[in-house]
């Protein structure tokens, strides 16, 4: 039978650029550490930095802002210990934000929970109120407040710049989770010039096991991994070098002018096609705004039916999707997300499309989809 | 001109095994998140737990003591938080140990210094002296003490057992970081028992970017990496499937009957070769044990000439090598574990062989090595 793989949000299939430089890397056998003096060490050296070049390209801030993690989450939990290490204090979080956001911030100090609306959005008022409650609870604004570029879960684009220039009149530093959003919308963070930026290289079609943490220039910060000077003394362990690479060029072939907004345009039409398939089904509804959101995403609640069947029904016509709820469990529990939005929490689905996707993958759901509510209703009644 | 890459110790060449492996996982196309009910996060987590019980035989513990993690040192500094975590409390390390160690320790606490003798060898005795001193300075043992394997610069092995039977009869945690011993002689944790052991993958020809922290069985650690329930709620953030699978096919091919016994009998008489070139020139010693040793690496002290301009003339000689001192800042300072043994901690070299090592590349340093240190040592004078 053939699949059809609508869970981009959670991995992106490796694209055919990555894959190629990892594979050239691998065959030219130029394994060295890039920290070493000889002619080998300077070839895995010039390979990292260009690596590097290229995330920074996309990114649109300087290769020296990049530092290589690995992953997402390493981004997210050194951007927090780099910002409280030394420094207990307040950590202003909303609950729409990924789980290794609200985890390490709770891990650092007490969190202030800024609020959303119904669709996820966090405003810059609702920022601005978050900071003003710490220092009456606390006697001093938040060390850190986080604002996501975009919901993982409901798509729902976050008002970032408005909140970098609310945190910077406040004099708090600001970091923003961007692994949703880094590679589906065009991302200038050098004019954005938050103070931390997480993104992840497998969320937009590069390796797993690699992602960056992008800092402001003049910014320092306490490294999270210790026990060597690599990336600048900011992040310790020999570099994951065909990671990088094949990061890099995931982010190459996306910086090529005119692709991501290809992508994203196309994207956003498949989304469509899906949401409308799925809400012209009785009791299914879109969560998250429907209009300002990520292109590549789309969350829907089904009333009366429970996220996994759902999830193996779907499976057995073929067709990979992923519910709203956690992303870092085996066991699918109630979504945080969905939660803080007010919506229900255990019935949604998450269809998310990307570079691999074709117009069979969305018509294989738009054909399934009515039936597979339709028979767990009738199993249900 | 053809090279010599005599720096096995740094990293390892991937192992065509690990390159057949990770290639194999792009061409099918199947990534996806192991943590999906979907058809395909399910054969991706059937792939990952294959990858586990590949490095856990090698290792000979179970699989379910296997945390991947980034690499060798995102392990040590779990291993670390996991024990240090909310207990402040003094670490008992030797100078000897790798920066991670060192590093990740003085970051949880004060360290007591656990003695080395010439060789930078460890003894079960000063261990026990560290413990005492820790009750009488701190009024309570070493929330933990660490034990190297063997020592990554100078080779010598650690009597890893008997500091196992010593830290278990203080109750004392013990972490043992086995980075540089890994593959390369054999380890059988499993009846060690030591509760937490570090290793690399790309220190054994796996790929760089992943490694494991190995946890004894019933040990409870608290994670370093949070935000996610992956890898038994250990270490939070998409796993590493290309990593883990070129990690676990490199510790398959060494689990074969008789390959790592193999490596290490041709690997111990290439060193040996190495060193009896070495010291046949005026001025130059080996550092470390020289029975009791790893087979792969061996240290040279080279009287009246610094590591820098041997390394660089090795190099135009084709000749990748590394000095003992600093294996992760770009500049090469004075290298605390030579410090620790009491032997000069500048002008030492550092050869290593492994699996892709010919007899023309020993030939190769035999031949040049008299020359360089001639030639440096008459621009001197």
């Amino acid at each position: 039978m053939s699949r059809h793989y609508l869970d981009h949000a959670s991995t992106v299939p490796l694209r055919p650029e990555a894959r190629a430089a990892m594979e050239h890397w691998a065959a030219t056998g130029a394994a060295a550490d890039p920290s070493r003096v000889h002619t080998e060490g300077r070839i895995a050296r010039a390979v990292l930095e260009e690596a590097r070049e290229q995330v920074a390209a996309l990114l649109g801030v300087r290769p020296r802002q990049v530092v290589f993690t690995s992953g997402g989450t390493e981004a997210v939990n050194a951007a927090v210990w780099g910002m409280t290490a030394g420094r207990p204090g307040p950590v202003a979080v909303a609950a729409v934000e990924h789980s290794a956001v609200r985890d390490a911030s709770s891990r650092a100090g007490p969190c202030m929970a800024i609020a959303v609306d119904r669709n996820g959005r966090i405003e810059a008022g609702t920022v601005s109120e978050g900071i003003d409650r710490s220092v009456a609870e606390y006697g001093r604004p938040p060390v850190l407040v986080h604002c996501q570029w975009a919901n993982h879960e409901v798509a729902t684009v976050q008002p970032v710049a408005e909140v970098v220039e609310t945190c910077r009149r406040a004099g708090v530093p600001l970091h923003v989770d961007a692994a949703a959003a880094a590679g589906h919308v065009p991302l200038a963070l050098g004019s954005l010039d938050a103070d931390l930026v997480s993104v992840s290289s497998h969320k937009l079609g590069g390796p797993p096991g690699v992602g960056a943490l992008v800092v402001r220039r003049g910014l320092r910060v306490e490294p999270f991994l210790v026990g060597g000077a690599q990336e600048r003394a900011r992040r310790a362990g020999l570099e994951n070098l065909p990671g990088a690479i094949g990061f890099g060029a995931a982010a190459a072939a996306l910086a090529r002018p005119g692709v991501l907004e290809a992508e994203a345009a196309e994207s956003r039409r498949r989304t469509a096609r899906l949401v409308e398939a799925a809400i012209s089904v009785p009791g299914v509804e879109q969560f998250g705004d429907p209009e300002d959101r990520l292109p590549h995403l789309v969350c829907l609640g089904i009333d009366g039916v429970e996220a996994e069947p759902v999830l193996l029904a779907l499976d057995q016509a073929g067709i990979a999707a992923h519910s709203g709820s956690s992303c870092s469990s085996e066991s699918l529990e109630p979504s945080p997300v969905l939660e803080a939005m007010g919506v229900d929490a255990e019935r949604s689905l998450r269809l998310s499309v990307g570079w691999s996707t074709t117009e069979e993958d969305v018509e294989a759901f738009v054909g399934a989809f009515p039936r597979v509510v339709e028979d767990l209703r009738a199993l249900r009644s």
